[in-house]
């Protein structure tokens, strides 16, 4: 009944899946290897019209967006809930996991694919190059490609994005000095975005979050990291 | 017990104001000059310290951001709901709230801070304008100030947001050729999101928006503007 496309557990793969391994949802794992531009596969691209995962189909229906995934997921199965149970603590969470939607996550991305795309394309020859961007749907994603293989991202843009996960994390920071999760006293879907994006910052900007500069969003990470459905959903990797 | 502060109805004033007026709240209006800077003045950053409208305080809690707003006083005042009443229905509308979010709003708001920022810096002395830059919170709106007062959006920018405009237009065409409101039978806050950017189209890209080109979204937005509310919220403006 739950069919979920999604790529490894990052970004808004990740997104999904912890949503799907804390509420305990019974699903089948359809993975999309991106690596193999599977995403932009005649198949594929009939499910999700953009060539973007993750996408649900539930009863026959397509559900894209890991925040209106994980939304609606939370509404159909409200067995473990993963929204605050007030107005004002789910209008905090949205603000939340629209922020990262806006304005961490393009910032990682961009990053992430200025350092990724050059290997996976790396043994596709030129033709070969023009013949996998001509399945890519949206014209973004194409000139995003053609960018990220050339390494042609402005050097300003590059900083921006680095810059801009600073401000992320001192945002997060300022809100766990306040309360136990980013929503409040709730563990919720905010919490489940904002991990998918800090993961792995220790590893590649140590300089925003280690145990001195954000010592609040250091606790909160390692709390998550202990989590069993991180631990989970972590397990799902194929690389 | 309901502030809400806005701007004119244009962009995400008029979202929430479309929604007040639809759901009949009785609410204390704030308006907030956008064209003499109140956003960033130290009174209204109090309220809201990203220096933007709108706002709303509603029994002492400040609630940001027009598309969690909604959603909140939506669910806080379930009569006239403005959401589809399943939850297949209200993923499809948060497809395309978050869509308005992250792509066409975008989009029209790079064209209209292009056209409109210069009239509204031209009769500040540099210095004058260096203090009021002073006082905009965010970095990133203090970098859009100022390549908008000094025409700098690059070119190949400002075609993007216009192509992206077209591109929005006729996913609203596919989607209103086979439904009656953008979520499906349910008028709800997808149209009031897409309105807000819509409405002034056919005078400013005639050739996305015509009764040729677009046939049902045309249909859609004559509907919209016989609507009650669309007409009290327009009847909001000062200029």
């Amino acid at each position: 009944m739950l069919d979920l496309y999604h790529y490894e557990p990052t970004a808004n793969s990740m997104k999904v899946l912890l949503c799907f391994k804390e509420k305990r949802l019974e699903f089948t794992s359809h993975y999309v290897d991106l690596h193999n531009f599977e995403q932009h596969s005649p198949d594929y691209v009939a499910i999700n019209p953009n060539g973007q995962v993750p996408a649900l189909v539930h009863d026959g229906h397509v559900i894209t967006e890991s925040t209106v995934i994980n939304e609606y997921v939370d509404e159909v199965f409200p067995d473990i809930p993963l929204k605050p149970d007030t107005a004002l603590g789910r209008a905090r969470m949205r603000v939340w996991t629209k922020f990262v939607d806006e304005y961490f996550n393009p910032s990682v991305s961009l990053i992430g694919w200025h350092h990724i795309v050059k290997d996976i394309v790396k043994g596709l020859s030129e033709a070969e190059f023009e013949e996998m961007l001509k399945r890519v749907p949206l014209e973004e994603q194409r000139v995003k490609w053609r960018l990220a293989a050339g390494q042609a991202f402005p050097p300003e843009q590059l900083e921006d994005a680095k810059r801009k996960i600073g401000t992320s994390i001192t945002r997060m920071e300022k809100q766990l000095g306040q309360t136990k999760w980013l929503a409040g006293d709730t563990y919720s879907l905010a919490d489940i975005a904002c991990y998918t994006l800090t993961a792995a910052t220790p590893r590649f900007f140590p300089e925003f979050l280690n145990e001195t500069v954000a010592p609040h969003t250091w606790e909160w990470l390692a709390a998550m990291n202990e989590r069993p459905a991180v631990k989970a959903a972590l397990a799902m990797s194929r690389r």
